[in-house]
């Protein structure tokens, strides 16, 4: 069996190999059942490692495409016809938010597909190198130590680096209001476990983090959406909703809005500081995307405002620096950070010590800063690759948003556009989007898609904008305008 | 200002620094508001690197021995004469599984503190080069890959080797089958979100593991503790309990228990098998110490005579390698599986993909086995010690179980001692274990120590024995041998 590999190119070698595998095998050159060269065979005859070998069959076993049987071998896979169909056939057909949460993560390990899907950073960017020294910086500094328990609330030191850091966004706190957590999602989830019991309400911007809403319909909690503007979160609506109902909390993404790419104007957000403290109203303020701004200085966090001490203050190092560190903080007040402590404790005792210290070390080396400063102006030219396919390619009708930062956009549809349809032919095309309506906390209105372009560079985001306003103009170019209905969101182009 | 570093000795030079620091703030000679050198200052003055300083600093800062102000500098804590006082001050004062785990969690990074109170293996063998090699070896493999998302479930390379390892104790089971967990301890919390509703009754052996007291405490989870003898859970009780009312399931810990330290027998197994087949029971199997076993070969699994798949394999690596990989597995069918990974995917989306990936490769290097098979003696020498030390220096009518394997020994104290004072008396004299009351899942029955000796060196657990020993003479000689109560434990001596 012969695969040719490319050493000068920036794809891996692994990854190469799995993909001549698996064109060899889509093309029928490898029919199921046949039998591969084992890893010393197959590492020996390419000049590579066995550990390239390994991953890269391991990549096509997790994709189906092969299979190993102990004492056996590695055979191409008895069904691959199931997986030489486009790769719709591999959707959950579950599309809720959990459904399409899965099958985005799943999906990220198909090669090829252009993934506008999800909201992350762009890996071949990652500082690898310097995450390494600061591994082996705390290793040197603390040894064994950092291979033990630590407490839920997470290292001291890392605590008061967060601390220091939080200032950059407008203001301050002690070691002791913060928490570490497992990402921002981890954060969420005992925000949640806290104050909404289920059965309880929650209030938020519709459309919203998917991933929240996860959460919350895994605990049975009900969820009320409220109107956003291109200034953000309509406070009337939400000064309405507080009247009619007793709320555990609001949630809120307040600068890059995780979908819509909405910042919340000023004005705004001391409206909603002041409706929060008459209502006595908890905020649990998502600042993920707080510090990827691509024109000029983000608006500070609702935090920075927050006199009464209403805003429980969530981040993470998902989308400024690698999602896979599984690194977030919240900042509250003490007496809260006591309550959330005990749950985290039984969730999973705490962080790994060694990545909390190792990123201790990379905060206070600079080299978050200097990443950061290097990646604005990347994400912010594929921002501008994503609006000038848009506005290129696809048909009248079509609108946008225009984010500021973050790494999401929204697309209203024209009226009778039916989403999931597009949604699964886009990824038989190659092309993976989320569909509006896993964002949205109440029945949605109008069809959606959130595109997000940190992850792909500028000229495969033009490609899969080539393909999406394809599949557009085929369903039909002369639908109606959208009407924004009450309770949807107002597209800012 | 002068500190003395051994450059010979085996304890890291931070942590030298922080007890010379210490010292010499309990002595007088720094007290408080006294300016500290800069970070800067100190590491040039001694010759070291800037991060072994502010290493040393942090941990004093952790202790609340010295306070950082910035633009100011860092000074020696004001309020400095509550930790000149016996280290006691610093308990919580809540003695419940939850309090106690907090406390032994923070009371680690006290220095000089002799630590039998957490089941924690020796950091000082931990396989750091190793670690750091399959690292390196994962990372060069899969690059900036292994630094995003993975799905909830866990990496299948991982899960694949898993599904290898778990052979070794006795059963087969395909990746499917396999779930990636942040710790035995996440494990535990997904099952009891899943199966253990607030309100409902879960079956724990008396005593227990007091993370999972924690975990159903947390959930408001009903607990009824069953007793337990020299061969493990009492099948008469457990009938007798599930003729009485609907459980959620039962929760084992069937080898090597946690922290009795007895190993359930082969017969005792079996009925408990049939006897949940019969009343369609599930059974969470807790087998964290699993290959931990100092004389031959440990009983199979539970989950290996599962014939009607009734087990929930539980798992991880924080006993037989590091905890702070944060690392562990279940193994159940692929239903509860997939009911499994959405609630894992709402608490913190995933485990790091790259811990994954090098826990994979250290696996299949054969580094698990080579660690294991050197630390198994160095435990058996540790548990000698522990139990020679207690013939000799422990009053009559003191009785303990013999443990075959893990890390704690279960001690049960004459009628009449008092084992919270017992417990607040010994830390204030450098010796931590936890209290027996935290461990029972009812109202607790006697008094208990439980004692670890995985985290010291014999010496020291012999060290900490004499001081024990001298705090039960001093609280007298004379008392009555304990008579082992219905549904107290009855000691294996």
């Amino acid at each position: 069996m012969q695969f040719e590999l490319d050493r000068g190119s920036r794809e891996p070698l692994y990854r190469q190999l799995a993909t001549s595998v698996q064109q060899r095998i889509r093309s029928g050159a490898l029919p199921p059942r046949t039998r591969l060269p084992t890893v010393r065979q197959l590492a020996q005859q390419l000049g590579v490692t066995r550990l390239t070998v390994h991953s890269a069959y391991a990549e096509l076993q997790a994709g189906g495409w092969i299979e190993a049987t102990v004492g056996r071998g590695t055979f191409v896979a008895e069904r691959i016809e199931q997986l030489v169909l486009p790769p719709e056939a591999q959707l959950s057909g579950d599309v809720t938010p959990a459904g399409v949460m899965a099958d985005l993560l799943r999906m990220s390990q198909l090669p090829g597909l252009l993934t506008l899907g999800r909201a992350d950073p762009a890996p071949e960017h990652f500082p690898l190198r310097n995450w390494q020294r600061a591994t082996e910086l705390a290793l040197a500094a603390g040894g064994g130590s950092l291979m033990i328990y630590t407490t839920a609330q997470g290292d001291l030191q890392l605590r008061a680096t967060l601390a220091e850091l939080v200032r950059e966004r407008g203001f301050s706190a002690g070691p002791d209001e913060v928490m570490v957590t497992a990402g921002v999602t981890n954060g969420m989830s005992l925000a949640v476990t806290l104050l909404a019991p289920p059965g309880s309400t929650v209030l938020v911007e519709q459309p919203t983090y998917l991933g929240m809403l996860n959460i919350l319909a895994a605990r049975g909690v009900r969820v009320v959406g409220l109107p956003m503007d291109g200034e953000g979160l309509v406070i009337d609506a939400l000064e309405e909703a507080l009247r009619q109902e007793r709320v555990a909390f609001l949630y809120t993404i307040p600068t890059f809005q995780n979908p819509s790419g909405v910042c919340m104007s000023v004005a705004r957000r001391a409206a909603l500081l002041e409706l929060a403290e008459r209502h006595k109203l908890t905020i649990v303020e998502d600042d993920i995307y707080g510090r990827l701004a691509y024109e000029g200085a983000a608006t500070p966090a609702l935090k920075a405002d927050d006199r009464s001490g209403v805003v429980i203050y969530l981040s993470s190092f998902s989308k400024s620096l690698m999602p896979g560190l599984r690194m977030g903080y919240l900042v509250a007040a003490p007496a809260l950070i006591k309550q959330l402590v005990p749950l985290r404790q039984a969730q999973d005792i705490c962080s790994p010590l060694l990545t909390q210290r190792a990123l201790s070390v990379f905060i206070e080396q600079g080299w978050l800063h200097s990443h950061i400063r290097r990646m604005v102006p990347r994400y912010r030219e594929r921002r501008d690759a994503l609006l000038r396919a848009m506005e290129r390619h696809f048909p009248i009708g079509v609108t946008w948003t225009r984010p500021r930062g973050g790494f999401s956009c929204w697309v209203t549809l024209p009226a009778g556009f039916a989403e999931t349809e597009l949604y699964v032919s886009a990824i038989s095309r190659g092309v993976a989007f989320a569909p509006g309506q896993v964002f949205s906390g109440g029945a949605p209105s109008g069809a959606h898609m959130r595109l997000c372009f940190g992850a792909e560079p500028p000229e495969r985001l033009s490609d899969a904008i080539v393909t999406l306003g394809a599949l557009l103009r085929e369903r039909g170019t002369h639908r109606d305008l959208p009407t924004p209905a009450l309770g949807d969101y107002v597209p800012v182009v």
